[in-house]
């Protein structure tokens, strides 16, 4: 039996507890996850014994050489032709994904279903499955992060002042295709100046200046696993305010990154920074979360965010990534990915946080 | 008043008839076109006469600066920004997106209001409004268009046997970039041999041959506007049946390009690529739609499809890109961006419709 194959009969044995007949998976990262697939229109109908894969026409070839599921290739919505198994297998309660599953997809199955068949809203179990990572995933975490690392410092060291925040951010998505990555696992940011004080600047046509800060944000997409990493330099001499920044915000990322263990909650990871920056007195501009999940998103749970009660368990991969961003002087963020494990943490990014001076 | 204030009034102005007091915009497309917003988590509460626009706090600075709605910056779900004016406001009934609200946003929605309001979904009434484009946006697409092909003319001049798809795919993502886009309009297309007949295939580290096809499908995402197109090449001599294949395509893509005008029905359109494929004895083996609009999104409406009855108006931008694909051989796809105009269409993509032999 296949990895994906005992994933989904991990699943399977779980309708029983979750009061369904059957699960109706549309969210792309779950059906990659449970199938293989890795196209944009894919949709899985999992059963207590079956498991039935739907996509259109384009993904025929690949679909039935790829996917031990029960294949069918639809010319019309997904929908229809699940809901024609379902109808066919007399279930009568199905399991679907209600964070993922538009509220018209919702109606049109609920029409086209008999009547007395009960649609019930499973939430994210299937995202819960995933937080735990299995040793061929962290594998692949692995070596997104060390692409993303070694496309960043190849990078970097060709930047200078009078580079565009555009251009650089395009050298970044080249360096991590030609070291393997499919994509970037986002829109590389790239802010300079006071333009870091925005957490999520698009990269613009402004030109790094003498005296500036350069803020980059950056992940891989490596065989469909992300990475994520922040690191900030600048040029010339940095100012004593943003020196401070930059001390109390690395302080404050190392002292989460120490709290990270197996039995630790997010909510104390996301405190463990906080209150290093609060006595910075920068807890007001650390504006969002510690972190995140990542693995087949970008952003998958558990978040690591203020009074989150989640525990944390070996074989997470999450982001540490607190930040102070003050409006009209600029912003810091230092970010890695890292491993849960029983005894605390592996450090997977392995790109130095030093402020690099360019 | 610009023309973002302009688009909201329009739709303002249609609160009436499609029976709501309010229209609560939560598809980033949608948010972007009615007030400019471009990041990844915005909201906008439209009524008869006020816009309110939520967000959360990485994003303050920018939408305080940008964006012409009163700005509410919320620390907790954006929708509960919205539910609180809703209350205050006194909002009885709500459209909302239907086509994009997930059936657990829509749960929660419903739970925070209070009884006796109610949520009635609209569909993709803006997405109607979007699908004819205005001067501004016609400009835009036409620069999205250009760096698409200046890019894939620059690449493809330096493609040789043995090239890896994901390096191909790689240059013409980075081409686009430097030109000016910001990002791929969505995941480009390269493949070789008898892998075109997968009609969306991933690039792989498969190197182009001495003899064989190469498909290259991609489009430009330049301050917001998507392009798309589609060319195939060869190395060495093509067969007698790929060439044969290859001139049905261009005679149906010609036909169906030279069937657009207002007026007429996309599924006019489509028969019109369809028809000639028949001729050819190909009909089979085409297995999508002819088109699909373009614009903000990548997809959007209307969609040039099979029976398909909307009607073309002027200004609306298409793709035109039929395809025939037969496995163990290979796949032919040609495909232009076009615009629809009162006597027929304009020509945006300016790129040869060869055979290019490499």
């Amino acid at each position: 039996m296949t990895e994906i194959e005992q994933r989904r009969r991990s699943l399977s044995e779980r309708l029983t507890e979750l009061k369904v007949d059957a699960l109706l998976v549309s969210s792309p990262a779950n059906v990659r996850y449970l199938t293989g697939y890795a196209g944009s229109n894919g949709l899985l109908l999992l059963t207590k014994t079956e498991a039935h894969f739907f996509t259109d026409p384009r993904y025929a070839i690949e679909a039935s050489e790829k996917i031990s599921c029960k294949v069918h290739i639809e010319k019309k919505a997904l929908l229809i032709g699940a809901s024609a198994v379902i109808k066919r297998k007399r279930l009568k309660k199905i399991g679907f994904e209600s964070s993922w599953l538009r509220f018209e997809d919702y109606s049109k199955l609920k029409e086209e279903l008999t009547l007395g068949v009960v649609l019930h809203p499973i939430g994210r179990v299937i995202e819960e499955q995933r937080m735990v990572k299995s040793p061929s995933e962290i594998a692949l975490i692995r070596r997104s992060v060390i692409t993303n690392s070694a496309a960043y410092e190849k990078t970097i060291r060709r930047v200078h002042a009078g580079a565009r925040e555009m251009d650089i951010a395009a050298e970044l998505d080249y360096q991590m295709r030609a070291l393997g990555a499919e994509k970037a696992a986002f829109e590389t940011i790239v802010a300079s100046g006071t333009r870091t004080a925005l957490p999520h600047a698009h990269p613009t046509a402004h030109r790094l200046g003498e005296n500036e800060l350069l803020l980059i944000d950056m992940g891989a997409c490596q065989e469909g696993y992300a990475s994520d990493m922040t690191r900030v330099a600048h040029t010339g001499t940095p100012s004593k305010r943003i020196l401070k920044i930059y001390k109390a915000v690395l302080e404050a990322q190392l002292a989460s990154v120490a709290s990270v263990k197996a039995g630790v909650t997010t909510g104390e990871v996301d405190a463990a920074a906080r209150n290093v920056l609060k006595r910075h007195e920068l807890d007001r501009a650390f504006v969002h979360s510690t972190g995140h999940g990542l693995g087949l998103e970008i952003h998958e749970p558990p978040r690591i965010a203020r009074k989150d009660k989640t525990m944390l368990r070996a074989g997470m991969a999450i982001t540490i990534e607190p930040g102070a961003y003050i409006d009209g002087v600029g912003g810091i963020r230092i970010e890695d990915t890292v491993l849960v494990t029983e005894n605390g943490c592996e450090m997977l990014t392995q790109t130095p946080k030093d402020f690099t001076e360019i």
